[in-house]
C-alpha cells in the first residue's frame, strides 16, 4: 500500500477511535507530507473540518504553486465542500480510499481537469460501513442530509 | 439596507481593521442570525476560514433543515470552497455584496437551484479595491493564484 495512502487510513482510525466519524487526509508535496487530518465534527464542533480541510489546515499557509503541485490522499470520495477546496488550491491529483459508501464530487473534480484515482479499498469502505450502521443520525449531519 | 447584509459588511471592515482581508459573512436563519464571521487567513493563519467559512463555523452544528431554510449573506461572491459548502449543507439562498472584484462560483450555485442574488454594493466594492490595492500578493493567495 501506498505510503501515504497508508497515513490517510491511520487517521481515519484515529477518527474512529476518538468517537468521531472515520474519514482521514494527507496533503503531499514532492513526496513529503505538509499536513495530515481526520474529520473533527465530533472533537471539535466542527462543521467545516472534514478530513481533506483539517489536513489542508494543518498544512498551513502555502504559495499556490505548492498545492499545484501537491497530490491529497483522502479515504472517502470528497463532498462538495472538500471538492471545492481543491479546486480553488488548484490541486491537481486526488488519491481516493472509496466512493462506495459516499459518492462526492468526483465529477465536478474531473470537469476542472483534476486527476481522480479511486483505489476502492477494502478496509476504508469497511470503517464507513461500520460507522454509518453505529451511528447514522452523525453521519447524515456531516453530510447535510 | 437590509440589517443582514449590513452585519456581513460589519464584518469585513473588523477583517479590515485587524489588517485582514475584508470579507464579511452571516448566516440567517428564521430572521435570527445564527452566525456571523470574516475571513481569517491572517488572523488565525487559516486557509479555510473564508468569511463564509467562518459564519458557518460561529453557528455550530445544526441539523440539515436548519440549513434548508437559511439565507446566507456575503459581501463578495463565494468562491469554489464555500460555493461546495452551500452545496453541502444544501442552503438555499446566497445573497452577494459584490462579484466586480472577484467573480466565484454563482454559476454551480444556480445550476443546483442555488438563489443568487448579486447587490452590487458600492461599499463593499470599495473595501476589495483598497485591499487588493494595498495587499496584492495576500490576495492571490486566499484565491490561490
Amino acid at each position: 500500500m501506498d505510503k501515504f495512502f497508508k497515513e490517510a487510513v491511520e487517521q481515519a482510525k484515529k477518527g474512529y477511535a476518538e468517537g468521531g466519524i472515520p474519514i482521514g487526509s494527507v496533503l503531499v508535496h514532492n513526496n513529503k507530507i505538509l499536513g495530515k487530518g481526520h474529520n473533527k465534527r465530533v472533537q471539535k464542533g466542527s462543521v467545516i473540518l472534514h478530513g481533506e480541510m483539517d489536513a489542508l489546515e494543518n498544512a498551513g499557509r502555502r504559495p499556490a504553486k505548492v498545492y499545484r503541485n501537491s497530490v491529497l490522499y483522502t479515504t472517502l470520495s470528497p463532498c462538495p465542500m472538500c471538492s471545492g477546496t481543491i479546486l480553488l488550491y488548484g490541486i491537481p491529483k486526488v488519491v481516493i480510499g472509496e466512493n462506495k459508501t459516499f459518492k462526492g464530487s468526483e465529477d465536478l473534480l474531473r470537469a476542472n481537469g483534476v486527476e481522480v484515482i479511486v483505489l476502492d479499498d477494502r478496509e476504508c469502505r469497511k470503517l464507513m460501513e461500520d460507522f454509518i450502521r453505529e451511528k447514522p443520525e452523525l453521519w447524515n449531519e456531516d453530510i447535510g442530509e
